[in-house]
């Protein structure tokens, strides 16, 4: 049987997924970035166990690759956002963070405590 | 060769279809449904030639959904949000809109007017 | 630190919420099943330490569904597909499926196996 | 009120857009490029006054992409598809393509034909 860590983990890995897939693609441009960013966060922590989703839209990011084409807008992927949640489940917290491993966007566990543990 | 007004119409189908599928499967709740109305409009107005973006997400649908199912967010499709849409290209204005027809909701061309008329 | 289990947990739950919501609100009709439960399949397997995916789209699901609305086609969602995954890494097998609890389609850790084990 | 060819293109612009944003951000490599070229073209099928859809996924942009980063799949975008489709709506054929007009991808109309003309 899988453990409880196993089943948290587990959900965290769904969240993560979902929101990279549903949104990847969107249209954003530096304006349009604030209002992207947080209707992520409030799709993802309808979720089950999502307790809190945080996402940066890089608009640093979004800018720079504006200057360097002809539209003034890009679709959204991994490099233009910074992503960090937190699952809970059956006394389980899970911490998850993406971020860039040289060109290709990671999600990485970032850590697993029990309840009523340390960390 | 098309038309002025045909290129137009065609844009402004193509808004339509992509601001229904990028963002049709989406998580939402009445809580999170505001602000995904209000991503869903900026991202599609990036898009070249629309003016205007206007979404509706039906709370009162989402919430008799709710009521009949067990999970507490349902997916984000057609029978949950108004839509209407203006798009330009070079002086036609189209303006489209989103309604049911029956059971399946459908993308409808409101009006095409060329630049100056009295529509 | 998270253990390698929860890890691969980790990655197994990615690539679910991925093949989810990557290709929820897709037309879909029992002719056009095959095709994209064949696509959904191979795109998901592209991912890392996604070692099998199976993607079985319930026709007869989406059959009766289309004998009680208007349009020949409909959006794929849980309901309209059985889905199996084995992710490998680290040496720890995990095995996830996707079902219906009641009217909301969950998605389950199966089993959990380190390498040599006879799980 | 709009024209017959109007109508119809605003109908292939749907269908254009709903391609696009659906499948957007799917993994992808050239082994799974076929399966995936497929499942597009018979989904996109599905919906109304849609004839004809035709998708190469371009699996030779996609190797030298992989030839330039570290993973080995990449996520499908404008560049990495060559479109066509044709649309029949109330007598009216409207032919579209997706063609690079430098580094955006454009979706044109092609031609747009009446009933019997010899377009």
């Amino acid at each position: 049987m899988p453990t409880d860590a196993e089943r948290a983990c587990f959900e965290a890995g769904i969240k993560f997924g979902s929101l990279y897939h549903q949104f990847a693609g969107t249209p954003v441009s530096p304006d349009s970035a604030e209002s992207l960013g947080r209707a992520m966060e409030a799709a993802i922590e309808n979720q089950p166990h999502c307790v809190d989703v945080d996402v940066a839209v890089r608009t640093d990011r979004i800018a720079a690759e504006l200057d360097a084409q002809s539209a003034d807008y890009t679709e959204l992927t991994g490099r233009f956002m910074d992503v960090g949640m937190r699952i809970e489940r059956a006394g389980v917290t899970v911490r998850t963070r993406m971020e860039m491993d040289g060109d290709y966007p990671t999600m990485q566990l970032v850590d697993v405590e029990p309840d009523g543990s340390n960390g």
